[in-house]
């Protein structure tokens, strides 16, 4: 029997076809040129001999750009928050206390994941905007003993940084494993994993490091994977299985799933452009536009949020002034500029604006152009 | 303090640079360059207006080619083994019994993610390269009664299609609900997710439909959706959870994750391209160019592996002669003719070679390449 296919959804289609946005918003950010470029290379198979050696390489161009030796670097085949499950998902056994510093949006996040996964959750807080001093971070750690700290170096939904200095000692100390969101500073904002005894870190491609979202950095330092291999049951999610995930990724290169291909060609050429630029360069150059933004902003009676010590030059949040409608001058810096900022969220809804000079967009001309944007937007409104 | 960067793994990385290989293995497929294109195309935000309606232009297509109104049609971002999961997750709750049909690699992955998230599976086990009567389903649905009934309607590993028709009502008439995989038959295969009253669904991007890998249609139906919103629980995985998902991909727009924007484009263009041809029309081609491949290696002594009646035109397997090593002839392929095909996996290794016609790749060019290749290599070796 001939079985009629139905044409309801046979639709006329257009030709993709979207506006030439800025995007200076808490990500994505734009994709450099070239990255947009190897993204469309015409594709090998995903256990072809090439392919194989482009993963070597992009898990080299990992421990690069965090600062690590960790044999266990991949880009994970989803976007950031699937590599951020997957260090939930591997490190968590039900019951473990896992403590978790919740200064905006992402530890949040961090307390949801962590909980499906049968810990149990403790919090220390902060208002958002701020960050936990070392010894806030101590007297937690002491008093609680948990199996992990959850720390979020850059908290992209408000702009704080968190320090981390002495936090792995702590945690050594402590019989503590330290796993930190690097989400919104990996590539943009100075971070040492190995230095900082950091044992396992997540990270998103479509933030300092310019590549579009869609593959995600994950790496487990040495006492991350003793717990992993030590565990007593298989791991609840078998997409992110860091025993299957180490087969692809390590010597015996055992089918798991199908690595996205295209990705790993952009990928691949935005962490180049990290290796060729220097990453101490590439940390200064994105102090110094942060640096310009500020004094900009200044210059039209706009401040800074989150205070200097603490501001990440990544991410840069800004005060709303009284009277102003947050909402409307976004829309309108979308609308008539094509420029991509974001609004608050949460705690800091209406009260600030989010403006990302992220990898290849944190320049001096993006700078010159959002402020200029916003004074003229704001002029008209008031 | 300024600390010093390691340049350990700061060395020379070459530019991109790949073969062009012709995918005729078991996937990904080449990419068609219309897609290759659009991967490339600049970014907006992925809660930008322009991308919200890709959004829902991609939902239509998916319904389009899966013959679905299901208002729940989403492109999971993650490949084929995300969607995968993502079926499991949000449909089992623990002691759930699940009924799994094993005919090859991909029913042995169900019954691992099944028990992952705390299902009491059974199965039924057919040898590879074989697919279930109607009877044995039928038999087993009625004895077991289970939750969810799991079956493969392409197994890639075997390259036999397993018919549903009939399936859908027997699993109603049981309270079952019917899980199916149809990664290798999605865009290529006549398949109808309304009309054979299937549940849930899943498929990957980069076989028939000719898109890089790393995106994956996945759908629920009301009886599903229905069992999803009664959990008592939450879903044991953040990044797929459902009640999650729909409020990002439905009227909300809440922020979920940062959704993988170019590879939506690349999608965007994939599906658009069945939308042009017809998905009758293509079905259509896939099988006229299987009987022509299976035509073909019938001059030069080769047989296909799986009986007509239930073999796939979109993935064909052709058994090994008695004295060749199959892996040499695929290793001879790569390396002297650009043509990826697969050996045998599981059961089957060493027996068969695995031939992928799909999508772009479906042409009689690349049967006549194919055949040609082989019966030189074959010659040549004998």
């Amino acid at each position: 029997m001939r079985r009629e296919v139905s044409d309801t959804f046979r639709k006329s289609y257009p030709q993709l076809s979207v506006s030439p946005r800025l995007l200076l918003g808490p990500g994505p950010s734009n994709a450099h040129p070239r990255v947009l470029q190897a993204l469309g290379m015409r594709q090998v198979g995903h256990l072809d001999p090439q392919f194989l050696e482009i993963m070597n390489r992009n898990q080299d161009l990992i421990r690069y750009v965090w600062q690590t030796d960790n044999r266990m670097c991949i880009p994970v085949s989803g976007t950031g928050s699937a590599a951020m499950e997957a260090t939930f998902a591997n490190l968590i056994e039900p019951g473990d206390k896992v403590l978790i510093g919740v200064m905006g949006y992402f530890g949040m996040r961090m307390v949801d994941m962590a909980e499906r996964y049968g810990a149990e959750v403790v919090t220390i807080r902060k208002p958002w905007g701020e960050s936990f001093s070392f010894e806030e971070i101590s007297e937690a750690v002491i008093s609680h003993k948990p199996v992990i700290l959850g720390l979020v170096h850059a908290e992209t939904s408000t702009g704080a940084r968190q320090p981390l200095e002495g936090v792995g000692d702590l945690c050594r100390d402590n019989d503590t494993l330290l796993l930190v969101d690097t989400v919104t500073s990996m590539g943009g904002v100075p971070l040492f994993i190995d230095d900082w005894k950091i044992d396992a870190a997540y990270a998103g491609s479509q933030k300092c490091l310019s590549c579009p979202p869609g593959i995600s950095p994950l790496t487990f330092g040495s006492r991350a994977l003793d717990k992993i291999n030590g565990r007593s049951g298989k791991v609840k999610n078998w997409y992110l299985d860091m025993s299957l995930l180490s087969s692809y990724w390590g010597k015996e290169r055992s089918y798991h799933h199908t690595a996205p291909i295209n990705m790993n060609y952009g990928f691949y050429e935005a962490m180049r452009l990290v290796v060729e630029e220097g990453l101490r360069e590439r940390w200064e150059r994105h102090q110094r536009n942060a640096d310009l933004l500020v004094s900009e902003l200044g210059k039209i009676g706009l401040e800074p949020y989150v205070k200097d010590e603490i501001r990440l030059p990544s991410l840069i949040t800004v005060a709303v002034p009284e009277g102003v409608d947050a909402k409307k001058v976004t829309a309108a810096l979308l609308n008539d500029y094509n420029i991509e900022i974001g609004n608050g969220l949460g705690e800091l809804a209406g009260k600030v604006w989010r403006i990302g000079l992220m990898g290849f967009n944190s320049r001096p001309e993006n700078v010159a152009l959002v402020t200029t944007a916003m004074e003229k937007i704001l002029n008209q409104s008031s």
